[in-house]
């Protein structure tokens, strides 16, 4: 009798989706007698049975493609930390769903929101399996997850285009980054992009300090600067109030981006042109870069030789290099944040790139 | 005696100065005894007699880099329009390096701003050419103006990133792109990148008239819509007020863009979730595309001609194709708005792309 | 009553042929009451009757694509201008298919050949209206083509690579550009990758002139050397031969290329170190740039009012900067090649480029 | 008293080289107090000492670039395992001009021939550190060499061009990409493009299986197959001659690539139109991506802390994603051929690619 796999893409979707889709469909297919169910738009579709019997050639000329032809939804669940009544019913029409479609085995791809709910559905019982995606490159028990390189390569790009421009008009050029919680995208693109100043999560800055830099390089006839920021970048006196404190501070104005705080900020202690850019959706969107390609497809083929051994309850992950897999339970919702003693964060720090601190 | 030839470029950056600086050099030096002098950030340059005698070498390498090997700076005049004793002091100081530096010739590279000065300087008797450079392609009497064609392709580009994202999470997109008084980098990128709704300062939108596309899309399953706003849109409402009370309006929050308050505005007229981009002055960085490089380097060859025939006055052009010029006096400061029945837009219109009008 | 119109796409396959075949649809279903039949693999799907009636939906997300999703072949005509049986039998079968999918109208994208088969099936009574395409610009009558300027891009951007690895090494590098018949995208090409040699089939070049400018740049201490060859370009010798006996000449080994021809006898010349490049194919795949996008769209709506309007027998065209069109039986077959005295010829000649003549 | 660092850069060039010299050059100046002395084409520059004390300012602005300020040149040796005569020289020469710069220690940035000449002083008792640079990622010890992933987005991005064309004609299209020893390059991009067959040069090849493949996918309606091969593949046939007589039937033909061997070849065994495309050097060209800049500027900081701490005769190296080092010693002419049962080559059988075996 056939393998039936059911597969759903969860979470914002990044680069490298449907590369990893056709890896685990095409392994699958040929190693496998396998049958394959593409649930829709993330576990809203398991949720309402929204699914449908998937052709071998729906997979083919997907490699290249962004997005997810799957669709997508953020979590299902207002809370994951309690147990509402909403939850249980939730995880109920899933497991149903799950035995309505007679699956063996389901895949979902996304990150840490994505595998907590596939450990909770496997503490449920049912055979799952997680492959980590997410351009924030934020899940732990993995080198990479896949669609973070492709971002780094984009916001990049952003930083080269900036370069030339800042250095003919002598400004200082402010690039917020995606990244909410880590901060591996702009520490990656800032360092690739030969940024002065990197603002990370992880690392609260101090003003003031930004502003020597852009002193400093002035004095040394540099008159432009480059300042990579993550979207949830703070300031000391950020990070010292209480998280709901500072977000409802945010939210006053729901389209003020933490660039043109900045900006603002940094206007008061220097006399230079300042302009902000936030390339925003852009960084997750497009074809996946090769190696992401590499890395995504290797983890679909890795899902499917999971299966064909029955070992579930797995979140697929690269390990020091090589392909390997996590225990649900011991990865799903762990964050990994930058640490600020970070081998990477050193060796920028030793190129005398401020992180305002 | 060898023609001397002095060079600046003026105003924002773009794609193809380096080119344009390039092909004015190399064909001075084959087709003339040139002696090229280098100006310093624009017509400031030209007014402190902050300049340099080039080596050929220095015109090396150049053709594919970004921004400007002279660096630039904004028009010299706080108001050209009434004849201050600043502006009378600082085209005297003009007129003074010229003959300091025994030039020839001075060629100008810039836009509307740019131009305007190069006629000035033209009455005042300087032999003066201009090349019309700008991505925002408003410069009257030109097919295009160098830069505009690589600033489309990265506006293009992020169009297309945001495209997959949009389309696998149903968001609606607003994404802003360069021009304050010219939609054509919009007009261009919107039908490029597939926008189903493009906002141009020429045509002035009502914003339940964009909802209302977003609804029908919906109707149709097509649950995501992509927004090409250029900078300087502005709603029913804005257009009719006075210039100067629409802009203190805007101005209110210097970092406060158009999307956001587009986005905001459409957000009262539609539950679907809204995002916004702002690409910024990444649209003006980086290499130049093979048109602009191919265009700037004529234009910059065609300089050189005049140079070489005495002709002067003028400001070199794509006309109908071929490579000619117009008059200073006849197109500097003269605008080049998006005719609202250019045949592009009704191109637009026909594949049901709206204006929001 | 329905409009019905027939699209087919012939001959080599460039950039944008989905682009404008949208175009097409999208103008058609918006301004026609339309029903378009998509016809596969160019004429052979004429002759033979393979098409179908295209679904609305199969128009949506296909601009950016590369390749024509109708799939193309060569000429159905072994020779055209015979009217040979064979001839006659294929002409016949495209009528009485056309009269079988009861067409108002059969809109044919390609270049000459395709062309010159649309003008032929134009005078034996059927509407026909044409699309020029070729990455070659070959095409009488238009300023360009659609697919030349993603052509021209691709093989900038090899040059540009190349030139890194040039510089480095103190090598020549010769590479191939496409073009049998016309130097258009090696000329563009070249002048954008800044080459220092650029080889045409329109201009013979003499291979002592080739070293002397290797010879005279090792001088000047610049140690390496880019030459931009079109596939069509031949020396002085060969242009002299019937085509006939050089064709037979260089067909005697089918994998040989002219960059390798060019190398060996360079070589004989040069003490200098020679590379070739081929990059083939590459330079008619891939997504469109911004330019073809805009250029092929507005190809196609301009085929859709034609088809309004009842005018026939006509192929679009770009005509100095404007939408046009041409009549079939004055452009068909009819070749633009390089013309010595061309403007950008003379441009590039000025900055001293040579030419090998 | 300062610390004299010289650095040179030997064999082909790749990208990163800049990036990587920066790295060195930054964290040198920001963490001891250096001076840099720059040694002109390799090795060549150490022998006849050709080298110049580097300003700061001279290592501003070459993060993005492609190629190496420093020039290049091939190994000094002809055959580095005989001690003839004539290496004795140049090994005494490189020791002078070492005391004559007095360095304090020689950083040398190549592949497996520079780490032999490398080691080599380092056992004459200069102080060395190697960084390993190649678009072959042959070298032994580290994870990844700098240049490799930028190779394989370009042979990866042909690979892209290709499969639009491929898919439109019904076409084989054979793509060379660069690795005479290790196949590296190809298995990547080869996953990463999609290509149907994958030709190593450590997995020797049966034309008749490769055809074979051809014939399946027609069955299955997939008219055009993508085979991606090395430089260096061969088929079982030339495996099994000794490498001389491979290589002197190879070499009959200087311009002979083996794209062009294997269509003629196969075209005996299948009717299909084969095409062959070779990139060539630009795979080697421009600016790295941003995985190369990280790794490439790692690589020079890590040299500079091991200056510091008076560490040498290392090669710095990617260990399980970590930066550490090798002894020379240890890895110095080391190759590092694909495994055939490397994980990344069974994940691409399973996927149904065929490696012609």
């Amino acid at each position: 009798m056939a393998t039936r796999i059911g597969i759903l893409t969860s979470g914002g979707d990044c680069p490298g989706l449907n590369a990893a889709i056709r890896g685990v469909a095409r392994a699958a297919y040929q190693t496998l007698d396998a049958e394959i169910i593409g649930i829709r738009a993330g576990y809203r579709g398991l949720i309402d049975g929204d699914y449908q019997l998937m052709q071998q050639s729906q997979f083919s000329g997907i490699l290249t493609m962004g997005g997810t032809i799957l669709g997508t939804s953020r979590t299902p669940f207002r809370n994951m930390r309690v147990v509402e009544e909403d939850n249980v019913d939730k995880v109920h029409a899933m497991k149903m769903n799950y035995r309505a479609m007679k699956l063996d085995c389901l895949v979902t791809l996304g990150g840490n929101g994505t595998h907590k709910t596939a450990n909770l559905l496997s503490r449920e019982g049912l055979n799952v399996i997680g492959l980590p995606k997410t351009i924030d490159n934020d899940i732990f028990g993995t080198d990479f997850t896949f669609g973070f390189h492709t971002a780094v390569d984009i916001a990049t790009d952003v930083i080269d285009r900036i370069h030339t421009t800042a250095a003919s008009h002598n400004r200082v050029m402010v690039i917020e980054i995606m990244g909410n919680k880590a901060g591996w995208l702009t520490l990656y693109a800032g360092i690739a992009g030969g940024a002065d100043v990197i603002l990370l999560p992880e690392i609260p800055y101090d003003i003031e300090k930004v502003a020597r830099v852009i002193e400093e390089r002035a004095k040394l006839n540099k008159n432009f600067t480059i300042i990579a920021v993550a979207e949830g970048a703070m300031s000391l006196e950020e990070a010292a109030m209480r998280k709901k404190d500072r977000e409802a501070m945010w939210k006053e104005d729901e389209f003020y981006h933490v660039s043109q705080r900045i900006a603002a900020r940094l206007q008061q202690h220097t006399a230079a042109e300042i302009r902000t850019v936030i390339p925003g959706h852009m960084q997750r969107g497009g074809s996946p870069c090769a190696y992401d390609r590499v890395l995504s497809t290797q983890f679909g083929v890795h899902a499917a030789h999971l299966i064909k051994e029955g070992r579930f309850s797995l979140s697929v992950a690269l390990k020091g290099g090589a392909i390997g897999e996590n225990k649900l339970e011991d990865i799903a919702g762990v964050p990994k944040p930058v640490d600020p003693e970070d081998q990477l964060v050193k060796s920028a720090r030793d190129m005398n790139v401020s992180f305002g601190d």
